[in-house]
Protein backbone atom coordinates (compact mmCIF):
# COMPACT_ATOMS: atom_id res chain seq x y z
CA UNK A 1 0.00 0.00 0.00
CA UNK A 2 1.77 3.15 -0.64
CA UNK A 3 2.03 5.99 1.59
CA UNK A 4 2.61 8.93 -0.43
CA UNK A 5 0.07 11.09 -1.94
CA UNK A 6 -3.24 12.58 -0.98
CA UNK A 7 -5.90 9.61 -1.58
CA UNK A 8 -4.50 7.33 1.02
CA UNK A 9 -4.31 10.33 3.46
CA UNK A 10 -8.42 11.09 2.63
CA UNK A 11 -8.45 7.19 3.25
CA UNK A 12 -7.18 7.40 6.75
CA UNK A 13 -9.26 10.31 7.62
CA UNK A 14 -11.89 8.13 6.64
CA UNK A 15 -10.77 5.47 8.64
CA UNK A 16 -10.35 7.49 11.39
CA UNK A 17 -14.09 8.89 11.49
CA UNK A 18 -15.61 5.75 11.10
CA UNK A 19 -13.82 4.70 14.01
CA UNK A 20 -14.72 7.10 16.24
CA UNK A 21 -18.13 6.92 14.62
CA UNK A 22 -18.60 3.35 15.77
CA UNK A 23 -16.92 3.80 19.23
CA UNK A 24 -19.38 6.35 19.72
CA UNK A 25 -22.36 3.75 18.32
CA UNK A 26 -20.75 1.25 20.63
CA UNK A 27 -20.87 3.21 23.49
CA UNK A 28 -24.20 4.33 23.12
CA UNK A 29 -25.40 0.82 22.95
CA UNK A 30 -23.82 0.01 25.86
CA UNK A 31 -25.58 2.93 27.78
CA UNK A 32 -28.68 1.48 26.68
CA UNK A 33 -27.58 -1.85 27.64
CA UNK A 34 -27.70 -0.70 31.49
CA UNK A 35 -30.57 1.46 31.50
CA UNK A 36 -32.78 -1.24 30.06
CA UNK A 37 -31.23 -4.02 32.42
CA UNK A 38 -31.75 -1.63 35.76
CA UNK A 39 -35.65 -1.11 33.93
CA UNK A 40 -35.79 -4.58 34.39
CA UNK A 41 -34.62 -5.08 37.36
CA UNK A 42 -35.92 -1.97 39.18
CA UNK A 43 -39.50 -3.19 37.90
CA UNK A 44 -39.09 -7.16 38.38
CA UNK A 45 -39.84 -7.53 34.58
CA UNK A 46 -38.19 -10.60 32.66
CA UNK A 47 -39.83 -9.52 29.46
CA UNK A 48 -37.13 -7.41 28.59
CA UNK A 49 -33.79 -9.65 29.32
CA UNK A 50 -33.89 -11.01 25.81
CA UNK A 51 -33.05 -7.51 24.75
CA UNK A 52 -30.80 -7.19 26.74
CA UNK A 53 -29.11 -10.22 25.56
CA UNK A 54 -29.19 -9.14 22.06
CA UNK A 55 -27.68 -5.70 22.66
CA UNK A 56 -25.01 -6.96 24.63
CA UNK A 57 -23.85 -10.26 21.41
CA UNK A 58 -24.72 -6.73 19.57
CA UNK A 59 -21.89 -5.00 21.65
CA UNK A 60 -19.89 -8.14 21.58
CA UNK A 61 -19.67 -7.78 17.46
CA UNK A 62 -18.97 -4.03 17.97
CA UNK A 63 -16.21 -5.00 19.92
CA UNK A 64 -14.65 -7.22 17.29
CA UNK A 65 -15.25 -5.06 14.15
CA UNK A 66 -13.57 -2.08 16.10
CA UNK A 67 -10.25 -4.24 17.02
CA UNK A 68 -9.98 -5.51 13.03
CA UNK A 69 -10.31 -1.58 11.86
CA UNK A 70 -8.00 -0.12 14.39
CA UNK A 71 -5.74 -3.19 13.85
CA UNK A 72 -6.08 -2.87 9.74
CA UNK A 73 -5.09 1.04 10.41
CA UNK A 74 -2.16 0.05 12.17
CA UNK A 75 -0.69 -2.46 9.80
CA UNK A 76 -1.80 -0.63 6.50
CA UNK A 77 -1.58 3.07 7.98
CA UNK A 78 1.28 2.94 10.59
CA UNK A 79 0.24 5.82 11.94
CA UNK A 80 2.19 7.74 14.33
CA UNK A 81 2.16 10.38 17.46
CA UNK A 82 -1.29 11.88 18.01
CA UNK A 83 -3.20 9.18 15.73
CA UNK A 84 -1.17 6.36 16.62
CA UNK A 85 -2.34 6.92 20.78
CA UNK A 86 -6.25 7.31 19.33
CA UNK A 87 -5.86 3.96 17.78
CA UNK A 88 -4.64 2.60 20.93
CA UNK A 89 -6.58 3.73 23.04
CA UNK A 90 -9.20 2.46 21.33
CA UNK A 91 -8.06 -1.06 21.24
CA UNK A 92 -8.24 -0.48 25.37
CA UNK A 93 -11.25 1.45 25.42
CA UNK A 94 -13.31 -1.13 23.40
CA UNK A 95 -12.48 -3.95 26.61
CA UNK A 96 -13.72 -1.76 28.73
CA UNK A 97 -16.97 -1.04 26.77
CA UNK A 98 -17.56 -4.66 26.10
CA UNK A 99 -17.38 -5.87 29.29
CA UNK A 100 -20.11 -3.13 30.36
CA UNK A 101 -22.56 -5.09 27.86
CA UNK A 102 -21.91 -7.94 30.00
CA UNK A 103 -22.79 -6.04 32.96
CA UNK A 104 -25.63 -5.00 31.76
CA UNK A 105 -26.70 -8.98 30.77
CA UNK A 106 -25.52 -9.75 34.34
CA UNK A 107 -27.73 -7.33 36.01
CA UNK A 108 -30.61 -8.92 33.76
CA UNK A 109 -29.96 -12.11 34.80
CA UNK A 110 -30.52 -11.11 38.41
CA UNK A 111 -34.05 -10.45 37.54
CA UNK A 112 -34.98 -13.74 37.60
CA UNK A 113 -34.07 -14.08 41.50
CA UNK A 114 -36.30 -11.63 42.21
CA UNK A 115 -39.36 -11.89 39.90
CA UNK A 116 -41.33 -13.89 41.91
CA UNK A 117 -39.65 -13.14 45.25
CA UNK A 118 -42.89 -12.79 48.26
CA UNK A 119 -40.60 -9.77 49.34
CA UNK A 120 -37.08 -8.09 47.75
CA UNK A 121 -35.00 -5.46 49.92
CA UNK A 122 -35.98 -2.23 49.29
CA UNK A 123 -32.77 -0.35 46.92
CA UNK A 124 -33.41 2.81 45.98
CA UNK A 125 -29.90 3.89 45.56
CA UNK A 126 -29.82 1.44 42.43
CA UNK A 127 -31.68 3.81 39.93
CA UNK A 128 -29.35 6.78 40.69
CA UNK A 129 -25.77 4.51 40.54
CA UNK A 130 -27.65 3.53 37.40
CA UNK A 131 -28.25 7.18 35.98
CA UNK A 132 -24.58 8.25 37.57
CA UNK A 133 -22.64 4.98 35.57
CA UNK A 134 -24.67 5.91 32.25
CA UNK A 135 -23.74 9.47 32.28
CA UNK A 136 -20.04 8.56 33.74
CA UNK A 137 -19.91 6.47 30.36
CA UNK A 138 -21.44 8.93 27.76
CA UNK A 139 -19.05 11.96 29.82
CA UNK A 140 -16.07 9.60 29.31
CA UNK A 141 -16.87 8.74 25.22
CA UNK A 142 -17.46 12.54 24.75
CA UNK A 143 -14.14 13.81 26.05
CA UNK A 144 -12.30 10.70 24.66
CA UNK A 145 -13.91 11.53 20.84
CA UNK A 146 -12.80 15.30 21.74
CA UNK A 147 -9.35 14.56 22.97
CA UNK A 148 -10.68 16.69 26.19
CA UNK A 149 -9.16 15.53 29.57
CA UNK A 150 -10.62 17.82 31.64
CA UNK A 151 -14.27 16.84 30.44
CA UNK A 152 -12.32 13.21 31.11
CA UNK A 153 -11.00 14.16 35.15
CA UNK A 154 -14.46 15.48 35.85
CA UNK A 155 -15.75 11.52 35.43
CA UNK A 156 -12.99 10.34 37.55
CA UNK A 157 -14.28 12.76 40.51
CA UNK A 158 -17.77 11.09 40.02
CA UNK A 159 -16.32 7.62 41.12
CA UNK A 160 -16.59 8.22 44.91
CA UNK A 161 -20.14 9.27 44.70
CA UNK A 162 -21.18 5.79 43.26
CA UNK A 163 -19.25 3.82 45.29
CA UNK A 164 -21.07 5.55 48.48
CA UNK A 165 -23.86 5.10 46.92
CA UNK A 166 -22.85 1.39 46.80
CA UNK A 167 -22.16 1.12 50.44
CA UNK A 168 -25.40 2.58 51.31
CA UNK A 169 -27.41 -0.09 49.08
CA UNK A 170 -25.11 -2.72 50.84
CA UNK A 171 -26.08 -1.63 54.59
CA UNK A 172 -29.83 -1.49 53.58
CA UNK A 173 -29.71 -4.95 51.91
CA UNK A 174 -27.87 -6.54 55.05
CA UNK A 175 -30.12 -4.79 57.21
CA UNK A 176 -32.78 -6.64 55.26
CA UNK A 177 -31.43 -10.16 55.29
CA UNK A 178 -30.66 -10.04 58.69
CA UNK A 179 -34.41 -9.31 59.16
CA UNK A 180 -35.27 -12.20 56.34
CA UNK A 181 -32.98 -15.11 57.19
CA UNK A 182 -35.08 -17.44 54.84
CA UNK A 183 -34.72 -14.67 51.80
CA UNK A 184 -30.92 -14.71 51.79
CA UNK A 185 -30.73 -15.32 48.25
CA UNK A 186 -33.31 -12.70 47.26
CA UNK A 187 -31.24 -10.42 49.26
CA UNK A 188 -27.74 -11.53 47.18
CA UNK A 189 -29.33 -11.14 43.75
CA UNK A 190 -29.80 -7.06 44.79
CA UNK A 191 -26.22 -6.92 46.33
CA UNK A 192 -25.16 -8.26 42.75
CA UNK A 193 -27.58 -6.11 40.94
CA UNK A 194 -25.49 -3.47 42.41
CA UNK A 195 -21.85 -4.76 42.17
CA UNK A 196 -22.59 -4.94 38.73
CA UNK A 197 -23.80 -1.53 38.44
CA UNK A 198 -20.88 -0.27 40.59
CA UNK A 199 -18.73 -2.13 37.58
CA UNK A 200 -19.97 0.17 34.98
CA UNK A 201 -19.03 3.29 37.02
CA UNK A 202 -15.70 2.00 37.44
CA UNK A 203 -15.41 0.84 33.35
CA UNK A 204 -16.37 4.29 32.97
CA UNK A 205 -13.59 5.23 35.02
CA UNK A 206 -11.20 3.41 33.47
CA UNK A 207 -11.64 4.68 30.04
CA UNK A 208 -11.94 8.42 31.45
CA UNK A 209 -8.20 7.18 33.06
CA UNK A 210 -7.18 6.05 29.38
CA UNK A 211 -8.37 9.52 27.51
CA UNK A 212 -6.56 11.96 30.47
CA UNK A 213 -3.31 9.44 29.89
CA UNK A 214 -3.86 9.82 25.42
CA UNK A 215 -4.22 13.75 25.87
CA UNK A 216 -1.74 14.85 28.50
CA UNK A 217 1.34 11.44 28.79
CA UNK A 218 0.29 11.76 32.09
CA UNK A 219 -0.56 8.45 33.71
CA UNK A 220 -3.28 8.84 36.28
CA UNK A 221 -4.17 5.49 35.98
CA UNK A 222 -2.49 4.42 39.30
CA UNK A 223 -2.19 7.51 41.15
CA UNK A 224 -6.18 7.23 42.33
CA UNK A 225 -7.20 4.39 44.65
CA UNK A 226 -9.13 1.92 42.36
CA UNK A 227 -9.91 -0.58 45.14
CA UNK A 228 -12.98 -2.20 45.45
CA UNK A 229 -15.20 -0.13 47.87
CA UNK A 230 -16.16 -3.70 49.49
CA UNK A 231 -19.14 -4.88 51.64
CA UNK A 232 -18.74 -2.16 54.05
CA UNK B 1 14.77 6.33 13.25
CA UNK B 2 16.33 4.46 10.38
CA UNK B 3 14.44 1.66 9.43
CA UNK B 4 17.09 -0.26 7.00
CA UNK B 5 19.90 -2.16 8.40
CA UNK B 6 20.66 -4.94 10.98
CA UNK B 7 21.11 -2.87 13.54
CA UNK B 8 17.88 -1.69 13.83
CA UNK B 9 16.38 -4.90 13.37
CA UNK B 10 18.33 -6.39 16.45
CA UNK B 11 17.46 -3.59 18.26
CA UNK B 12 14.12 -4.14 17.29
CA UNK B 13 14.38 -8.43 18.66
CA UNK B 14 15.96 -7.16 21.68
CA UNK B 15 12.66 -5.52 22.83
CA UNK B 16 10.13 -7.47 21.84
CA UNK B 17 12.40 -9.94 24.20
CA UNK B 18 12.20 -7.27 26.86
CA UNK B 19 8.45 -7.45 26.38
CA UNK B 20 7.80 -10.87 26.35
CA UNK B 21 10.13 -11.13 29.97
CA UNK B 22 8.30 -7.83 31.20
CA UNK B 23 4.87 -9.64 30.72
CA UNK B 24 5.87 -12.95 32.00
CA UNK B 25 7.26 -10.76 35.19
CA UNK B 26 3.85 -8.81 35.65
CA UNK B 27 2.22 -12.16 35.24
CA UNK B 28 4.26 -13.84 38.20
CA UNK B 29 3.75 -11.04 40.53
CA UNK B 30 0.22 -11.50 40.08
CA UNK B 31 -0.21 -14.93 40.21
CA UNK B 32 1.78 -14.28 43.83
CA UNK B 33 -0.14 -11.46 44.65
CA UNK B 34 -3.52 -14.05 43.98
CA UNK B 35 -1.18 -16.64 46.28
CA UNK B 36 -0.49 -14.24 49.06
CA UNK B 37 -4.50 -12.70 49.70
CA UNK B 38 -5.83 -16.01 49.26
CA UNK B 39 -3.50 -17.32 52.05
CA UNK B 40 -4.09 -14.04 53.80
CA UNK B 41 -8.25 -14.74 53.71
CA UNK B 42 -7.81 -18.55 54.40
CA UNK B 43 -5.40 -18.07 57.68
CA UNK B 44 -7.55 -14.47 58.65
CA UNK B 45 -4.23 -13.05 59.07
CA UNK B 46 -3.88 -9.44 58.61
CA UNK B 47 -0.32 -9.04 58.56
CA UNK B 48 -0.10 -10.14 54.40
CA UNK B 49 -2.44 -7.27 53.55
CA UNK B 50 0.42 -4.45 53.17
CA UNK B 51 2.33 -7.10 50.96
CA UNK B 52 -0.18 -7.44 48.74
CA UNK B 53 -0.98 -4.08 48.85
CA UNK B 54 3.10 -3.54 47.72
CA UNK B 55 2.86 -6.26 45.18
CA UNK B 56 -0.32 -4.69 43.39
CA UNK B 57 1.54 -1.08 43.49
CA UNK B 58 4.22 -3.23 41.81
CA UNK B 59 1.86 -4.39 39.44
CA UNK B 60 0.50 -0.87 38.37
CA UNK B 61 4.21 0.16 37.26
CA UNK B 62 4.54 -2.71 35.45
CA UNK B 63 1.04 -1.76 33.29
CA UNK B 64 2.70 1.55 32.80
CA UNK B 65 5.96 0.54 31.91
CA UNK B 66 5.10 -2.39 29.16
CA UNK B 67 2.18 0.43 27.83
CA UNK B 68 4.90 2.62 27.58
CA UNK B 69 7.25 0.06 25.60
CA UNK B 70 4.50 -1.23 23.80
CA UNK B 71 3.54 2.41 22.29
CA UNK B 72 7.04 3.22 21.58
CA UNK B 73 7.65 0.39 19.50
CA UNK B 74 4.26 0.74 18.06
CA UNK B 75 5.53 4.56 16.55
CA UNK B 76 9.20 3.47 16.42
CA UNK B 77 9.58 0.71 14.50
CA UNK B 78 6.39 0.51 12.84
CA UNK B 79 6.19 -3.60 13.44
CA UNK B 80 3.66 -5.18 10.68
CA UNK B 81 2.18 -9.12 10.87
CA UNK B 82 2.88 -11.12 13.69
CA UNK B 83 5.15 -8.37 15.69
CA UNK B 84 1.97 -6.05 14.92
CA UNK B 85 -0.38 -8.20 16.76
CA UNK B 86 2.01 -10.03 19.43
CA UNK B 87 2.39 -6.32 20.64
CA UNK B 88 -1.37 -4.88 19.98
CA UNK B 89 -2.40 -8.14 21.68
CA UNK B 90 0.17 -7.64 24.45
CA UNK B 91 -1.68 -4.01 25.29
CA UNK B 92 -4.84 -5.53 26.02
CA UNK B 93 -3.65 -8.66 27.95
CA UNK B 94 -1.61 -6.04 30.41
CA UNK B 95 -5.37 -4.80 31.40
CA UNK B 96 -6.58 -7.95 32.39
CA UNK B 97 -3.11 -8.04 34.40
CA UNK B 98 -3.56 -5.24 36.34
CA UNK B 99 -6.52 -6.07 37.12
CA UNK B 100 -5.79 -9.37 38.55
CA UNK B 101 -3.56 -7.30 40.71
CA UNK B 102 -6.49 -5.61 42.36
CA UNK B 103 -8.73 -8.34 42.67
CA UNK B 104 -6.02 -9.87 44.23
CA UNK B 105 -6.04 -6.80 47.04
CA UNK B 106 -9.87 -6.78 46.83
CA UNK B 107 -9.51 -10.36 48.70
CA UNK B 108 -7.04 -9.33 50.71
CA UNK B 109 -9.31 -6.52 51.86
CA UNK B 110 -12.05 -8.37 52.95
CA UNK B 111 -9.31 -10.45 55.35
CA UNK B 112 -10.18 -7.56 58.30
CA UNK B 113 -14.12 -8.60 58.05
CA UNK B 114 -13.13 -12.21 59.20
CA UNK B 115 -10.28 -11.91 61.08
CA UNK B 116 -11.78 -10.68 63.92
CA UNK B 117 -15.10 -12.59 63.64
CA UNK B 118 -16.68 -15.35 65.93
CA UNK B 119 -17.75 -17.79 63.17
CA UNK B 120 -17.11 -17.78 59.49
CA UNK B 121 -19.00 -19.86 56.98
CA UNK B 122 -16.96 -23.11 55.78
CA UNK B 123 -15.51 -22.14 52.27
CA UNK B 124 -13.83 -25.46 51.35
CA UNK B 125 -14.35 -24.28 47.30
CA UNK B 126 -12.15 -21.26 47.70
CA UNK B 127 -8.37 -22.74 47.72
CA UNK B 128 -9.30 -24.90 44.99
CA UNK B 129 -10.84 -21.88 43.10
CA UNK B 130 -7.58 -20.13 44.05
CA UNK B 131 -4.86 -22.81 42.91
CA UNK B 132 -6.89 -23.39 39.32
CA UNK B 133 -7.03 -19.82 38.87
CA UNK B 134 -3.56 -19.29 39.26
CA UNK B 135 -2.75 -22.33 37.14
CA UNK B 136 -4.78 -20.50 34.51
CA UNK B 137 -3.34 -17.39 34.44
CA UNK B 138 0.41 -18.90 34.28
CA UNK B 139 -0.88 -21.38 31.07
CA UNK B 140 -2.48 -18.60 29.43
CA UNK B 141 1.07 -16.57 29.50
CA UNK B 142 2.80 -19.15 28.61
CA UNK B 143 0.26 -19.63 26.03
CA UNK B 144 0.41 -16.43 24.99
CA UNK B 145 4.77 -16.13 24.71
CA UNK B 146 4.86 -19.01 22.85
CA UNK B 147 2.06 -18.22 20.40
CA UNK B 148 0.34 -21.49 21.02
CA UNK B 149 -3.21 -21.59 20.85
CA UNK B 150 -4.38 -25.50 21.47
CA UNK B 151 -2.59 -24.49 25.36
CA UNK B 152 -4.70 -21.29 25.04
CA UNK B 153 -7.60 -23.50 24.24
CA UNK B 154 -7.20 -25.55 27.11
CA UNK B 155 -7.21 -22.84 29.29
CA UNK B 156 -10.81 -22.42 28.21
CA UNK B 157 -12.09 -24.81 29.06
CA UNK B 158 -11.33 -24.75 32.52
CA UNK B 159 -13.22 -21.50 33.19
CA UNK B 160 -16.48 -23.53 34.14
CA UNK B 161 -14.98 -25.67 36.84
CA UNK B 162 -14.17 -22.67 38.49
CA UNK B 163 -17.64 -21.37 38.03
CA UNK B 164 -18.95 -24.44 39.30
CA UNK B 165 -17.13 -24.24 42.69
CA UNK B 166 -17.96 -20.74 42.83
CA UNK B 167 -21.73 -21.58 43.06
CA UNK B 168 -21.12 -24.60 45.19
CA UNK B 169 -19.38 -21.56 47.85
CA UNK B 170 -22.12 -19.86 47.22
CA UNK B 171 -24.81 -22.11 48.33
CA UNK B 172 -22.84 -22.77 51.48
CA UNK B 173 -22.39 -19.74 52.58
CA UNK B 174 -25.75 -18.74 51.87
CA UNK B 175 -26.94 -21.82 54.19
CA UNK B 176 -24.84 -20.78 56.56
CA UNK B 177 -25.99 -16.56 56.78
CA UNK B 178 -29.54 -18.36 56.87
CA UNK B 179 -28.58 -20.29 59.84
CA UNK B 180 -26.67 -17.02 61.27
CA UNK B 181 -28.64 -13.85 60.41
CA UNK B 182 -26.85 -11.46 62.58
CA UNK B 183 -23.05 -12.52 61.02
CA UNK B 184 -24.55 -11.62 57.38
CA UNK B 185 -21.33 -9.34 56.98
CA UNK B 186 -19.36 -12.07 57.52
CA UNK B 187 -20.59 -14.64 55.16
CA UNK B 188 -20.71 -11.35 52.47
CA UNK B 189 -16.91 -11.51 53.09
CA UNK B 190 -16.96 -14.98 51.96
CA UNK B 191 -19.10 -14.40 49.08
CA UNK B 192 -17.02 -11.19 47.94
CA UNK B 193 -13.82 -13.13 48.07
CA UNK B 194 -15.19 -15.88 46.33
CA UNK B 195 -16.39 -13.55 43.56
CA UNK B 196 -12.94 -11.97 43.34
CA UNK B 197 -10.93 -14.95 42.55
CA UNK B 198 -13.78 -16.31 40.47
CA UNK B 199 -12.82 -13.19 38.52
CA UNK B 200 -9.57 -13.44 38.34
CA UNK B 201 -9.98 -17.14 36.19
CA UNK B 202 -12.48 -15.12 34.19
CA UNK B 203 -9.16 -12.20 33.40
CA UNK B 204 -7.10 -15.28 32.39
CA UNK B 205 -9.71 -17.12 30.66
CA UNK B 206 -9.64 -12.95 28.61
CA UNK B 207 -5.73 -13.89 27.96
CA UNK B 208 -6.61 -16.76 26.83
CA UNK B 209 -9.11 -15.66 24.46
CA UNK B 210 -6.77 -13.06 22.88
CA UNK B 211 -4.25 -15.65 22.56
CA UNK B 212 -6.04 -17.82 20.09
CA UNK B 213 -7.57 -14.26 18.26
CA UNK B 214 -3.85 -13.74 18.33
CA UNK B 215 -2.52 -17.10 16.51
CA UNK B 216 -5.53 -17.69 14.27
CA UNK B 217 -6.99 -14.72 13.68
CA UNK B 218 -10.30 -16.24 15.16
CA UNK B 219 -12.47 -14.48 17.31
CA UNK B 220 -12.83 -16.88 20.34
CA UNK B 221 -13.78 -14.05 22.71
CA UNK B 222 -17.96 -14.82 21.69
CA UNK B 223 -17.87 -17.49 20.83
CA UNK B 224 -18.16 -18.65 24.57
CA UNK B 225 -20.83 -18.08 27.51
CA UNK B 226 -19.18 -15.13 28.65
CA UNK B 227 -22.35 -14.39 31.90
CA UNK B 228 -21.63 -14.08 35.11
CA UNK B 229 -22.15 -17.54 36.59
CA UNK B 230 -24.17 -15.48 39.54
CA UNK B 231 -25.27 -16.38 42.61
CA UNK B 232 -27.62 -19.40 42.02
Amino acid sequence: MPRQGGHVSRDFEAELRELRGHLLAMGARCERAVHLAVGAFLDRDPQRVSEVAALDARIDRDEMEIDELALRMLALRQPVADDLRFITTTLKCVTDLERIGDEALNVSERVADIALAAAVPPHPELAEMSAAAQSMLREALDAFVERDAARAEAVLRRDDEVDALYGSALRRVFEWMRLHPDEIPVGQAVVSAAKYIERVADHATNLAEQVVFMVRGDDVRHQRGDRDPGPK
